[in-house]
């Protein structure tokens, strides 16, 4: 954890010098707020790591670090907008403070400043290539998941590729371009960028778990959240899949909206996820990802100490424990 | 005219090609929407112009010219959603013919086309790192326009940079990236974009002028539209600079949204205008920007018949006559 650490402190103290203030405030003051907000930096550690996989010196990789920060916390603003929501890592989102046009506009400034740091992180048209695609894939997903939320009948290969595209994309981008900051060789590059999309999606799928099956003290937040938010998370489409017509006809109904008291809505629902033995299913699948993932990890060849630290971050992210 | 014909007939099948039908539907169709309205296409037509004049073959400014025009379009749709506007180019607005959400993501995912048609124009870091300049320029622009809405001590100086952000920045720009997919000189496409923002600001102070003072069957809009809209141009500004005391507080009245008939409040104020001989002040400072950008023109070495052809079609904008 210690490196980790380090990382950390070396990506703050460099987002928080680069992204000082600027004119017209109104324009940069959001892009501040939601910077500093925190949360785990997963990317930029990423990006940190996946260019330690290839050279010994970190700070090369900060631009790229912040560029796909940048890039995530743009679309965290835009995502906020569109699903209403109301906070973010606690705090109230962008646009319950700043008013939605300030949202739009700081949004659309931080994907243009994620440019900026990708040039200034010298990855090369190769390097911007790759962030255009991931992206793209980033909104594409976005736009799945909304279609999803007015869809019945979505299937889990769909799924799949939804949350590849939302969220396991950029993961894989994240490593792919910190190793690009180094002369790493492309066939690498793809490994480390596969091990990234693969590790997302199986991480995805163990989050849908734990919203359901979790712990609670583990977990950190309310069990039971997706099915309350009548999510169509892998558990419920995987049950759909599975159960009879008249149980597939009471899990539409339950997740349609009926009214029924929270708490009910959660155990009627898990008791039928646990007669179908989704939990079981989804740790199946969830498996598969998550062993394409370290196959194409210990595929690699590079610094050994950086691949082990890389091992240690998606185990801990899996179980919860960073 | 026939040449910026067989320009604007090359781009038109080029940018109908590019932009044909992607997944998810949902995501692209407003980008189609959009970018088919029309409009003049004056950016892609100057990224052209600005290859021609320093080689002869138009058609390797294409991906230049569309990365633009997305750009341009992108900026459009999220500053129509920001400013509840219900048409554009006599269409629905995309917010409201595909909702908000659609708005903003697929102005998103036409920000990131915009990079995948700077790299496929290879203008190289250089192009990309002066994309991004003119990129947050335009972001700022909008903002500092938002910031005047509320604001009633606007100078006019404020009022000339946000002009030259918001709307001058891209025409230069758009010159000077299609300059860049030759090997041109850097001084020489230095002079190229300055031309462009000089012209663009003329331009915008035209446009002020003759929403005021304009020939309406020449002007193709209704007059006065800025005075009924309480839009603090430079006529506005400038009269604010100049008018005694009681004068000001009557146009501050007038311009506060003071309930009064429409063309009764135009007349007053352009009563008020025609006092304080701001016609004449603001062609005056138009003059300024003009000569300006034709000094910066006829500086260039470059293929004569295409800078002529720039130089006629900069007086046609300037007379709205393209």
């Amino acid at each position: 954890m210690s490196s980790f650490q380090a990382i950390l402190s070396a990506f703050e103290s460099y987002c928080k010098n680069q992204l000082s203030s600027r004119s017209p405030e109104e324009l940069y003051a959001p892009v501040e707020y939601i910077m500093q907000l925190g949360g785990k930096r997963i990317r930029p550690i990423l990006a940190i790591l996946g260019r330690l996989i290839f050279d010994e010196e970190a700070e090369p990789a900060l631009p790229v670090a912040l560029a796909v920060e940048l890039f995530h916390n743009f679309s965290l603003i835009h995502d906020d907008i569109m699903d209403e929501a109301p906070l973010r890592r606690g705090q109230p989102t962008v646009h319950l403070k700043y008013g939605i046009n300030s949202g739009i506009l700081s949004g659309d400034v931080m994907l243009i400043q994620a440019y900026d740091y990708l040039l200034e992180g010298k990855v090369g048209e190769r390097g911007i290539q790759l962030f255009n695609r991931v992206a793209r894939e980033v909104c594409e997903g976005q736009q799945y998941d909304m279609n999803f939320e007015s869809r019945t009948d979505v299937q889990i290969p769909e799924y799949l590729q939804m949350i590849e595209l939302k969220t396991a994309a950029l993961l894989g981008g994240s490593l792919a371009l910190g190793a690009m900051t180094t002369d790493a060789p492309s066939d690498a590059i793809q490994l480390l960028e596969a091990f990234g999309r693969n590790i997302g999606i199986a991480f995805q799928l163990q989050d849908d778990i734990l919203d359901t099956f979790g712990d609670p003290s583990l977990v950190g937040k309310k069990v039971g959240g997706d099915i309350a938010q009548n999510k169509k998370t892998y558990l419920i489409l995987k049950a759909l899949e599975l159960a009879a017509p008249a149980e597939k006809a009471r899990l539409l109904q339950l997740m349609g909206g009926q009214p029924i008291p929270e708490q009910e809505k959660i155990a009627q629902v898990s008791a039928i996820l646990r007669d179908l033995n989704i939990q079981q299913l989804a740790e199946q699948e969830k498996n598969v990802y998550q062993n394409r993932a370290f196959e194409n990890l210990y595929a690699l060849n590079g610094n050994k100490s950086a691949i082990e630290a890389l091992s240690n971050l998606a185990q801990q992210l899996m179980q919860r424990q960073y």
